[in-house]
């Protein structure tokens, strides 16, 4: 199925407005005067305002996981603690790469629409799960491998994380300051320090 | 200095429609109707919209500061420690008394202006600022009382402390399910556990 332009078009100039001022505050005029798409144009892809705020909110939650979420996830050979502590390195890059700006547009979302539309809450509930599902398994499978204390509760712990997360990035974009970042990720790692346990001795430098 | 009915009524029923549908949605025309004022009686009261969400702002980092920061950090006698789980507790609480509806009214303001309108940033900054500082304040008297480790910084654990709370109602209010609450606040508390140092003999028991 290839791309339409005039549709990604549309998308892209509604994302960036909605990032800006808000699902509603951007008018359906906004977006098409922005896009210069036709009305005729939009109705060809999407049925409303509300489809057209679904369609964002599911590439939001796509690219996340596309680019952010896979990648450091992935990869089930790599050691768990190491895939979180790299995430939490990306987290805060991408905090200074924006000099702080914006804050997270899925947060954004939620804090706008979780009690104003329910189809909304649910696409994002689903989505914030969906984010803590991968930290949740990485979390699980350290524990499986012995660096994680038996009685951490994998889901728990990563709902923490991933509200700590948000948090951080909503104070950081108030704070107009990275090293609230910084303090927010350095206490996140320091809070996974007690869990841990001493990795086993691979099994190559016992052979030797 | 007497309090004016009308302001308050327009203070009080503004409030409650920026807290349902933040503040640039809500019109002046919309407080007008849901308080029953007059835009001369407004005039008399505010200069502007801004001029009364800065009001309303103000209020809401009043009343927070009064009916929950200063009567549980307020007593310098009482154990440090003993506040922040007595303000995790209250948090906690809240939330479940609110059905997860709402989230937080000042972090709800701060998603929406942080970076849209300077002067609420610096309003909503200084109001981040007052709350870590209670926070901060706590933890210091705790190092101070060797009931907190030396080498903990208040100032930056404070600063996650509110960024995790906050985050933790966002998640909380997208999730509609107070475990998730539960989970951070129970997180939060085990965060501070390596950082706390048994607690000195009390001198009583010294002197039996």
């Amino acid at each position: 199925m290839s791309r339409s332009p005039v549709k990604e078009q549309i998308l892209e100039v509604a994302t960036g407005l909605m990032a800006a001022q808000g699902y509603h505050r951007t008018s359906l005029d906004d977006v098409l005067r922005e896009s210069g798409a036709g009305k005729g144009n939009f109705y060809h892809y999407f049925h409303s305002k509300e489809d057209l705020g679904y369609a964002i909110l599911d590439r939001l939650l796509g690219r996340f996981e596309a680019r952010t979420l896979a990648p450091i996830f992935g990869d089930g050979a790599r050691d768990p603690l190491g895939q979180v502590d790299a995430f939490l390195d990306e987290i805060l890059a991408t905090q200074r790469a924006r000099n702080c700006v914006g804050g997270c547009p899925i947060g954004n979302l939620a804090t706008e629409l979780a009690d104003a539309h329910e189809g909304f809450r649910q696409r994002l509930a689903d989505g914030f799960e969906r984010w803590r599902q991968y930290l949740a398994a990485a979390l699980t499978r350290a524990q499986t491998l012995g660096a994680l204390a038996p009685d951490v509760e994998p889901a728990a712990l990563a709902h923490f994380l991933v509200a700590s997360i948000e948090g951080a990035i909503l104070l950081t974009k108030v704070q107009k300051d990275i090293r609230v970042m910084e303090h927010c990720v350095a206490e996140l790692r320091r809070h996974l320090v007690p869990y841990r346990r001493p990795e086993r001795a691979a099994p190559t430098s016992v052979a030797r």
